[in-house]
């Protein structure tokens, strides 16, 4: 057994990798926050900032008040399919038997927390530019409570798909399923934006420079998630982390370098766009498989997200579905493919057990683990969907409401939700003259 | 006893710590950078960056040169006032008596200059669109001299109030409170902006996308403050750390739900300065207890401090006191809370003396504490005011001078100190027109 | 002996370290592409953008494919002169002893391959407003293999340069070398921008206040670059790692006091090109000697660097040198003089050989060293002009070809090559008729 002394050396060690990870996973806002504001039109672009940051204030209300008990409570009926306890958590009223245990509680409450409200922000983007930002600041509260049942589904250790024995290290089916089919719900239920599939529209990033830089900052932070999620680094989890990070990187060059090839000869250019979606959405797909993918299975799996990420663009164009930041191609088809790939890739680590022993389709373990995942991917879409069409319905018809009006959406939300004139203003009224179609 | 290589170890984590902690606060100076010029008008934007950057370039000189030793040096004739010895520190000078300790003072260094800097930092906003360049840089060194006598005072193993048992883990009163009142007093002393206070006065941000962007890289890298004040990470100075982020988050969002809630109901419209000002001022407020804060404190102090924020706004109008980027909301409002606020929460940890033994009027500590902290308050606060007094006035008493010409403000900085034309200037032409009064 | 738990130990450590200092060297591609879309024209500022982030997407395949195998792989005939093996890298294949070797393996990969992406870019700004897209992916795919050699040459332990003891901690020679030189090559090659040295041409930053956000997140990003190159935390290698980041930060302060000081004497102003070329330079020219500088050799290096920085614009101008972002004082110059300054000021730790046991000059070491860093420094200058000027002419003799046509150059990469249209081309006309003479 271990003396006291190497336990407590456990406990650190462990704790300060996930503390850390949380800083950089906190960064991601400041990305997303970019990413969106520069890719709406100039009218709305600090609106969609400040939804970033509401995202993080309420959201983060919602998660420590009922979203971490929900997720992670098991004080009371321990069950598969809701926590109970935690609420308005406070690790001291725990009475936890060791000060390992209750630093243990800090820390692991920091790291879901900055995971949690990175589910509510992908909503954001998808609303861009048509919901009412006090409708949206509910919205958000009420996706983190949706969210929350899924992470105990998948992480927690009572969850039934995690006794099941599913694979997502990092968020895949828990975080970026549940933003993704939620925000295509709204987008959906929002309508598009006025005149968007008109014949003469254009679609007008206010500022490419700050959407790609916001690309840049959600690649970096990404790291934080992907490797963070191996809760540790001792008995050679640090392996694993680093295995994550490699997958990261291996998998976004991969997306980067297909978006780019089909950009250039679909359209002769590099669409912006296409970059941004196929590097985002390759980087959601490998969340699920990162901690025991090889490189190259990051590049298979990132070049074939990126496929769909462009792929899927002409059938929402079809549907007239107005998809204002990208959050279908970047995170709803990425990360059915995601949750796909690992019952094909899957392959336990030589040391851990980090994948229970399962194995994909290619390493000889069959179709049972494709099962799982497919099944656990068809559960949270049907579920989340359900969830966010009936708080659609419901914030609509409250005297809150939903959509801006026609005027108020002409103006822009910088005026009417901010009252800020002036550069921005200026420039949206320049660019219309000179935007051209696409 | 504990052999050679188990204290070899200590070092180890515990550096890397805080070197780590330090790289993450100096990244706060981008976020300062960016809120700064985001808030200021579009023609001093280039300029207030430049400020930002020199802050750290001269800031750094003379901190490294006197700043330190003020604050740390015991060599000669150790005190409880100021610290003397480590001018124009190098460590290899000191005749350490093992490697591991001379390492340690490089780390200890580092950090402590990730911290000074930013003190600086505060006042370049009260000053902004006003006060001259050189005479900027000259101000920021001397700033860097004064704050090093509270740093002794309260961080020092021989200050007086450290002595005393003042709580103040991450600088509310050594960084905050100094940058604050002085940035206070220089903007009262520079006297407003031209026009600031006339009917038809228009208040325009450059920038609010970048001002958010800046507040959210702050926001991150205050971590590195708040965690990394607990100078390590060994013999359970992990949790400590983690209860400290914990803090952070609770307190910003508190701040950032309360400034929003008010900004609702005053203004009918969701203010962008309200909100920035909440979550910063709500930050700074949790540093002084964020080591021993439990989440629903922080939760508490950073509300509390985001409603003061806002209370100050119309108090710095009555009084034509013109503060460009919120100096006072942000650093001077929230850090006396902070202290005052150790004095009622305060609760010692289970199992380190992190608070010496301490405990706030909650939890029975009576007011001795209290007492400790608000004695520590007034004397910076005085000290400060007095110190900030004499160095502008000398400045602009000498033929350097302090504030620019008339002309110089209308041109704006960006032309007169940079030579820069273009792009600014045309937005600056463009937003007149179009901005309105607020 | 070590048992096999404090083998893990050190394993986890020390790959924990490389890690994470690799996800902040990521970081600095957002630095980069800020840095170089800021100094640019608006008409090009995105396309600029989207380089640089086909630096990480191109660059990172060529180098997993073939770069990292051509630096550190000794598979097959290990030799001085150019590695083989580990091509398309998976450590998987390797059949390594130990599950930490095989993490190891995971970690220093990682690593490398984010030091290596960041030489590619650098070529990026040489190239700026006139080499084509594809062009460009090629020309970064293949400066990543011509780069692969001298990492071998100078870090790995069968290079030449390694066994003939060449101090070079984080890439002055191997990175900065190779990058600046080839910039140079490239852009002398490429004929400058139109206009560029007309009697009446302007040179227009597109946005200072970008261009000095990236000088920011490079400042902060360079932390992982040199604290990050002394491969680990244990056996009191964090003392080295401490050292660096000490020696970065006082390097920095020296090179932008410096130009501070020679800008205003020059011209009375605070140039912002000189500002960012000087803090910039000064950590270039720190790089290969940080892990042992102490910090007033630091200071020293760096503001020497600075001075050369400013002191080559001219020449640069005098043989018409359009140099659009600053490669040659930021990269070239200074990493020359870093490389020379070991020579001066190299001192070997007290307790670790991290110089192999030889001083500099300064230390009474004589010329030895100072004649290896020397050759070292010839034959990478040498080398790498060579092969970027076969390359270069490759590409152009190829049906690809290299420059933009003229009417493609006056309309802009932007339009040309992503189809924007819009703020920035309102940006750029209403740039014009603003912009003074320089």
């Amino acid at each position: 057994g271990l003396n006291s002394s190497e336990v407590d050396k456990l406990y650190q060690d462990d704790a300060v990798w996930i503390i850390t990870s949380s800083f950089i996973i906190f960064t991601m806002h400041s990305g997303f926050g970019l990413l969106e504001s520069g890719s709406v039109s100039a009218k709305d672009e600090v609106n969609i900032m400040v939804k970033n940051v509401v995202d993080v204030v309420f959201g983060g209300i919602a998660y420590w008040s009922f979203g971490y008990g929900l997720s992670y409570g098991n004080d009371w009926y321990p069950n598969s399919f809701v926590g109970m306890g935690k609420f308005f958590y406070d690790p001291a009223r725990q009475n936890l038997a060791t000060v390992n245990e209750e630093g243990w509680a800090y820390a692991s409450f920091l790291f879901q927390m900055s995971l949690a409200t990175t589910a509510s922000t992908i909503v954001s983007g998808a609303v861009a530019e048509r919901a009412k930002l006090k409708s949206y600041i509910l919205l958000g509260c009420l996706v983190i409570l949706v969210q929350a049942l899924p992470a105990h589904w998948v992480w927690d250790k009572n969850g039934f798909f995690f006794k099941m024995g599913v694979v997502d290290f990092a968020g895949c089916s828990a975080v970026h399923m549940v933003g993704g089919i939620i925000g295509l719900v709204a987008t959906i239920y929002l309508k598009p934006r006025r005149n968007r599939f008109n014949e003469d529209s254009v679609h007008q990033m206010s500022s490419p420079t700050n959407a790609l830089l916001g690309t840049f900052l959600l690649w970096w932070g990404w790291f934080g998630i992907n490797a963070g999620s191996v809760w540790g680094i001792t008995e050679g989890r640090w392996r694993l982390g680093g295995r994550a990070a490699v997958a990261t990187i291996m998998s976004s060059i991969g997306g980067g370098a297909t978006s780019i090839v089909i950009s250039f000869v679909r359209t002769k250019k590099l669409q912006v766009n296409f970059l941004i979606n196929g590097i985002l959405s390759s980087i959601v797909s490998i969340t699920a498989l990162c901690a025991v993918s090889r490189p190259w299975h990051a590049l298979i799996i990132g070049s074939v997200s990126s496929a769909f990420s462009i792929a899927v663009l002409p059938v929402l164009d079809r549907f007239k579905v107005d998809d204002p930041v990208g959050i279908v191609p970047i995170h709803l088809t990425s990360s059915i493919w995601g949750m796909f790939a690992v019952g094909i890739f899957a392959e336990e680590d030589k040391h851990l057990m980090a994948t229970g022993g399962q194995y994909g389709l290619l390493y000889g373990g069959g179709f049972k683990l494709m099962g799982i995942q497919m099944l656990c991917a068809a559960t949270i879409l049907v579920y989340s969907a359900v969830c966010g069409f009936l708080i659609l319905v419901l914030i609509s018809k409250s005297p809150l409401g939903l959509r801006v009006t026609d005027y108020e959406e002409q103006i822009g939300a910088d005026v009417i939700e901010h009252g800020l004139a002036g550069t921005n203003i200026a420039r949206y009224l320049v660019e219309k003259p000179l935007s051209t179609k696409t």
